[in-house]
């Protein structure tokens, strides 16, 4: 039997947090063994909350941890791709949260190390390929159910927040499409089985934040992604919706169609009143996907545990992030643009 | 070609309403020539809102109106029987909505007449086997795609009315089973092929109308009906829903179920917003069977010409009384009961 | 009271025997009066099926009946704007299906004609608006109940025709935008409340009819329109469906979002077996729109005979089309074209 | 901070293994440290599956485990009043499966060893109380949402079962109430505020398993059950389900109602084709119930630790078998039951 995977996670901001605690107490084959972070109310979360001993400043002080064998980046997207080639470089595992960088040249920096270590798993974190629900659809396309897919509708939409935590980001998240679309694109080319991207035109608007007009960002976004033979994705994501986060994906082919996720019902209640009959919403992200979050952080240890393949690469990561920068060129340029 | 048919419309109060509506302005092959009601602003509305120049003060005087073909019956309950017979022994056809009799005997005197006329349609109003919902049901069920049918679950759920119409209206309606639940007993008769039923039991609560106590009436009802041969069936009706009228059946096979109605949406349009994902409901039973009762009247109509077969028969409606009536013994004695 | 409105009908194929039916048996306040058709038996179908004494060879002829009051084209759409034009010099009402013209000219011709003839009405077909969840939905959004709407996504998407009737229609149609999307681009400018379009980009793809290459068509095509304001459309039409006819629009506002016709259920019967949970799809446009042509034809009536004034105005048609040909254009050359 | 909760646990039989997986793998607070059973493959699969060192052939032996804290009994009914009695007097807390017992003597004997031991938690396994939907569904009757509950519809429907596992199962299950409807007799109690039964009236027939017939059993049973002060519940169990397992629980109240776990659906995907639009439905109770059962696990341990109080009682329990005794006895005799 292999031994437990020794972990270290880089980062425990909101979404870090969550990985950490189910690294720590919820995914099997693994210990959470050490935390790295520069803010030290983060590090001493993780002392107090999971009983942590080993906190770090820095990314560098936790790579000498020793025995460590595996790290987990939720850092900002602008670290990505320098700490996930330091980690590989230590001769460890690496786990990095999407997008894994804001620029191709990064992001072939990173294919190239980690082409130099095949023998470490480099995982980026398309969280979406690990829910049931995609996977069930995903696994219903590849066995022809639908005949043949050649378009790909899929949207990330959150609920408004009037505090505009998204606003004070925009100047490194990349833009709307970077930060949220980069998902749909992961999808629509793993669910059409990865066609070359041709070609892309966006717009957008700005329906509830003029702040972001400054960043050149928008808080509703669209775009058509064109494949190599003939093969088509539509994209939507919105940072304003009234009702919760709505992410969903349609899958057209020649015998039918898959739509995963419409109307993200928080749970199995359905109400009959005088405002008629409703159910309510997944309110985030984390609502909708918890599990997925879990199964992917179980899917990491496997890998690196050499029990299980994974089937999403660092060059998935690359696509999806050159088709995000042309789509965010075009929304720019107004122009449709090669990818 | 078959001539047009000359109708006579007796009852004009809410549901009269629109039968005579319907029969004057949009059912096909049919004329209608009269109207009787003692209630002048009755008979001047048929006279100014439907052009009517041939109005009565009474059945017996209209049935003397020229050349007239058939009548409907839309009066009080307990007139049923009688102007059923009267219009049936005046050589003319006969509609008359449900119930046909608060008692089997009424019941009974009607199919004799009947059948001493065999060459006039004698119809009763119930209208649910002509929504097309149900009859795509039935059609299924008929063909076998559930298997062996063996439960029928259905209701009838009225919007609560807070003036209480119903709760004046007690006296004489033969309380919640036979004013609601008949059609339920008629549809479970027709999916389940008519099937002889045996015995029932019956209960039933008081949730906000507590007028009907001196009526030993209840504002919803639950009932258990045993078929010969092992069929079942299961009833609801309830007069305080908040949302609307949400009129179901589900019909269980051993091959599957089909369900009938759920949720009664009003439209096909589906809300977003701070209050959930939701939708309106028809707010009545006109609102959900109101192609049906234009059906209904096309059905009767073709069915006086010759053109088309009732497969809806007197007997039908003396065995939803039957089974009616021992419904409602059953919630007064707190006994299961015979049919 | 109004006199009943004399009504001629042009053109006598699918979608014309629809409206003639409705016009001879269901519409009220009208009476069909003629028909034209070059083909002897659609004449013959009218005269048999509908008993109508008058029918023509050509429009010229049909507009020479005495008394005629009005007239439906529903001929091909290289005629609608010379025969709108030529009702009404001779001095007619006139409702002509969608689209108006497959050129800007065409249209600009025939409301220069129409501004001469105010007191005539002049209607295109956009039956969309006359559906009751359409009408509930607009309704809705003019009461401001989703905030300021900002974005409207639309599909027309038809099942297979594995017989290709649309391919060999395909010279004629205007492309899958002109004979499809034309309806969405209506609905996307009533809906966001007639903003005026800037700009546009198309792309599609065959999926399964490879006969269309020739005529610079395809099967399945996506559009995003820019208006001026920051509001968006996102189109979809589709003539490859597995399942049947499926027409959904969402109209999406600061403050909430409504979904039209999402699944497209034929009835209100849900379906459990060994296959999961399921209900039966519309099969084609007349299957979900049967009640919306028959309002279309009503309001139409009611506007000629001064009843009920029309939001639906000729300046639409030329807006629709307009954007509809910009579309068009897009996919022809691969880029953004303004409009 | 408390101690690790010392668990053993008692029969690993379909769903003693998932307690079993779950308390060793995934529960938090508490170590499995040995297992009980007569059989010596389950032993094994104890040892070789979870690594368990400590196994027995007998309770008896297992709760003079050292140091052990809790039992966990998933053993047969016939046994769980004695073993509870048992784990009890041996100073330890104790969580069995439901039902608590067949008889009413047998639970009344648990329930005043219980009293001798205040300091033990005792809890009986009605699972859905665990469930998120559930959870929440209650959350809003307690809070007035719905007005004052008056009536709970609740079903049990499992997949039918081709190989009638539950057919040899029968003579020991104490029939398809006991077996099934207990889970909706301790909902509706817990929905409708703890009211006193009264009475109850069952019906039921065999739709497909003629084996049941010498036990006095059915494959679909229904009741009634009358609660003082005029609440009701309507139940409905079937072992004969086409498409899965559906549980559906609907709480009616006098200002709404609430629907729990239609149609079932096993995941977020809506599926398209010629079949019509559809989704896959939950195989069985496990599948529905997955997520509740380990929730349920962490609240017996979160109890024993003393970190959360139980609502769920053993008067509960026992209330629960009380009442779905009449119920047996009622479909035995025909008659309406006192409970």
């Amino acid at each position: 039997m292999q031994q437990t995977l020794r972990i270290g996670i880089a980062g425990l901001g909101r979404l870090g947090m969550r990985h950490a605690q189910a690294l720590a107490q919820q995914t099997r084959g693994c210990t959470l063994v050490a935390a790295c972070s520069p803010l030290a109310q983060e590090r001493d979360w993780a002392a107090q909350q999971l009983g942590l001993s080993a906190t770090y400043e820095s990314l560098e002080q936790m790579l000498a941890h020793p025995g460590l064998d595996a790290v987990v980046l939720v850092t900002p997207t602008s670290l990505h791709a320098d700490q996930t080639i330091a980690v590989l470089q230590a001769g460890k595992h690496v786990f990095v949260e999407k997008p894994l960088a804001l620029n191709v040249p990064d992001c072939e920096r990173v294919l190239q190390v980690a082409q130099k270590h095949p023998n470490q798993i480099a995982m980026v974190g398309f969280v979406r390929r690990f829910d049931a629900s995609y996977m069930n659809a995903y696994a219903s396309v590849a066995a022809g159910e639908i005949g043949k897919p050649f378009l790909v509708r899929s949207q990330t939409c959150d609920q408004n927040d009037t505090e505009g935590f998204f606003v004070r980001f925009a100047e490194t998240s990349g833009g709307i499409f970077m930060d949220c679309s980069v998902h749909d694109i992961d999808l629509a080319r793993w669910m059409l089985g990865r066609p070359k991207a041709l070609r892309v035109f966006a717009s957008g608007t700005i329906a509830l934040h003029p702040g972001l007009a400054q960043f050149h960002d928008v808080d509703n976004g669209m775009a058509i992604v064109e494949f190599e033979g003939g093969q088509r994705a539509v994209l939507y994501a919105s940072r304003t919706m009234a009702h919760g986060h709505e992410t969903t994906t349609e899958v057209i082919g020649t015998a039918g169609k898959l739509l995963i996720g419409e109307h993200a019902a928080s749970d199995r209640v359905i109400r009959s009143d005088a405002l008629g009959v409703r159910h309510a919403v997944v309110k985030d992200f984390y609502g909708r996907f918890e599990a997925a979050f879990a199964a992917e952080m179980a899917a990491f240890v496997a890998a690196c545990r050499g029990e299980q393949p994974l089937t999403l690469t660092l060059s998935d990561a690359l696509e999806a992030t050159r088709i995000g920068l042309a789509i965010t060129r075009s929304l720019q340029t107004g122009q449709a643009e090669a990818v």
